[in-house]
């Protein structure tokens, strides 16, 4: 439902939050957790244009009715945790602040705000379980196609279940963070025997994740719309990933330590609230799911995606893939209610993976394994140089918006960069 | 090493402590949380014989030099995550205070000490991360054999790596803890399409779960000696499965649903360092492990496991199964070590299940569906009764032990009581 936060034509007297390009309009207000050289103790924090609104520091002060310690955290869940409505309360109550064109709020608040170049982001959420899901038609069909058999790419579930499977939550960092290159056991097609070493074939994984705010009891799964109900938000979600690991340990049990050295995430939690204008329908199901999974709203989010890579060799940077969030078939509410539907207890904190995005199109694909078909045709990069996987010192970076009218509710970036493996 | 806590010899205080059958014998001493009539507060405590000690009121009394809000608190991590030699002197001091004739200290202990039966036990560790592998041989070659193919029933990497996936931590439970029966899709296959609805094939799986207490950072990789010494103790661990969501979902990520609806663990933690003269040789690992894999010492524990069932219709405890925790073919270590291969920063709290543990006769298998082959062969109870899987009211007990020379180290039990399903 829209409301006044929505509101197109708001303007925030933060002058940078009015540009058209800005990441972070006033319709936006994304938490994230944030130091600063004033104040080495974590806070949590609302960007706004080039600046971070201190939510610590605006509570302390009086001008936001929510308990200030909340907010002096190194993560936000203790705010995810509250109600729905406050959640909603407190963006409403930001948005009026923020626009307000009352010079004594403004003089106020403006001590408040730090620049964010200035501040160095943490990890937004105490990551409690990480799913990472597969709700890619495309991107399922094309590793299906690759390792499997191409005449049957998809399971037979895939169009029942939002196949997904537990990953690993401790290695879940946030943008920035370097990603050292992993070891493990490799069995090339050619090899008689295993052996251990860097992997070869290090890939990306575009994604967005969705952040549970809510959490449901053990024994009590949830529908598709309190399963909705239940997402604080989304974050960009790179799940590093490493092919020849992966093809070599994942019978039977699925993806392990192939998935389990890092994964990046971006340090803005966009709430749900602000992609509201963007809820579009999803592709048509069908079969049509049981109703346990059945969703009578649109569920999907516009949210334009794109993948640039930075080498070592090369100041230019490239955009290698460009895609779209809102076609992937399972949404994220599905793949919560789904999650819950053995009676999984989904705890605040819980990010669910939303599965590699892969678009129709050659260049709309979310992994280097789609965009290279498993590096048999590599990418020519503008500097010439080749990839058919990430190479040590190349920086990749996921960007994402939703295109409003004047404006755009940005979800900033996720950016790694790759460390050479440890020497055996 | 052993050293003076692990004397057979050796006698408490606490009479019931000295009897040839208790579980937590003075040699014994594991960990865990309580709350009693006296306090509503959960404490870190030790189990001596039919009591407990408490250890926030042992330390707080001076008695023990080891922080005492690390013991005022709802598991035991925070302890834990304390160096490995604070592990060990705390268990020689209490193993000092426990046997220590001088009246005067008994005297000061004794109202420190809680009756088990008066108390009430807390899930003991915070699960951080719970993963599941599968590394016993016969087990895994049972499975093989039911669901793939009986000439090839060990998967090719199976020999190489200690197979493993994330399981899901946020419903591990506490022994006593009820089980509702889930709900799931389910794929008969005789139907030609999917429906959700309780399983019909609920399942144990009886295992032993190894406690990491000292974590690693990301990109640092462990040794196996390493990995052992990082170990804080073991629990046994119920992990509850419904077999006909898992054959329908697991392809190609791996088991979801079917495993994240409840695991159960014993309420004692015991210390590895009070199994260390129970450490034996495993099977021969041929082909040799790679090196990262490689263990320069005995590294299985000799630990005796049965598996109980009390039905709804009859007063009988019946054993089902009866088997031993030194026949797994991979080590926890090795578990561990392989876990954090790839960088994967393994935490306090985590819990790393053993796999099914089952022997080689037909008494000794750690699952029903390998007891009944699935089914087809239904187990006959005393009462009369038969068993395929498992029925609502059943009550599923695991327990476990060490024999010593004169006593044993016990894991107390881990039981749970089967609730019917949600209606639909």
């Amino acid at each position: 439902m829209l409301n006044a936060t929505h509101n197109p034509q708001l303007k925030s007297w933060v002058a940078s939050a009015n540009s058209q390009t800005t990441d972070f309009p006033i319709q936006n207000l994304p938490f994230g957790v944030f130091t600063s050289a004033a104040n080495s103790e974590p806070h949590v924090g609302v960007a706004i244009g080039d600046q971070i609104v201190d939510l610590y520091l605006l509570a302390t002060s009086g001008l936001l009715d929510v308990n200030a310690s909340l907010f002096a955290q190194a993560n936000i869940n203790a705010f995810m945790a509250l109600d729905q409505t406050v959640w909603s309360s407190t963006r409403a109550r930001l948005s009026y602040l923020l626009s307000n064109e009352d010079a004594a709020t403004q003089a106020q608040i403006e001590p408040l705000l730090v620049g964010q170049s200035t501040a160095t982001m943490l990890l937004p959420i105490k990551v409690e379980g990480y799913t990472d899901f597969y709700a890619s038609r495309e991107h399922a069909t094309n590793v299906g196609t690759m390792f499997r058999d191409p005449e049957n790419a998809l399971m037979p579930n895939w169009l029942h279940i939002p196949i997904g499977y537990n990953g690993r939550a401790s290695t879940v960092v946030v943008s920035g963070t370097d990603v050292r290159r992993p070891l493990g056991q490799l069995k090339p097609p050619t090899a008689s025997e295993p052996h251990f070493g860097p992997t070869q074939k290090l890939d990306i994984e575009l994604e967005m994740g969705a952040v549970v705010g809510t959490p449901n009891a053990m024994g009590t799964p949830l529908t598709v719309a309190q399963a909705q109900a239940n997402i604080f938000g989304f974050v960009l979600l790179n799940d590093w990933s490493a092919r020849d690991i992966q093809v070599w340990e994942y019978q039977p049990l699925g993806p392990f330590q192939a998935k389990a050295f890092a994964t990046t995430i971006s340090p803005w939690v966009v709430t749900q609230e602000a992609l509201e204008p963007f809820r579009v329908d999803g592709p048509v199901q069908q079969p049509k799911p049981l109703d346990y999974l059945a969703q009578n709203q649109a569920s999907n989010y516009d949210v334009a995606l794109q993948v640039d890579i930075n080498t070592a060799a090369s100041d230019d940077t490239q955009t290698i893939s460009q895609t779209n969030f809102k076609a992937m078939y399972w949404s994220s509410a599905q793949q919560l209610a789904h999650h819950s539907s053995s009676g999984c207890a989904m705890q605040t904190g819980d990010l669910l993976g939303s599965g590699t995005i892969s678009g129709t199109t050659k260049d709309s694909l979310g992994s280097l394994l789609e965009l290279t078909w498993n590096g048999k045709t590599p990418l020519t990069l503008a500097s010439g140089e080749q990839r058919c996987f990430v190479e040590n010192g190349d920086t990749l970076t996921l960007r994402g918006h939703c295109q409003g009218d004047g404006f755009r509710i940005g979800f900033g970036s996720a950016v790694g960069k790759i460390l050479p493996a440890h020497s055996l």
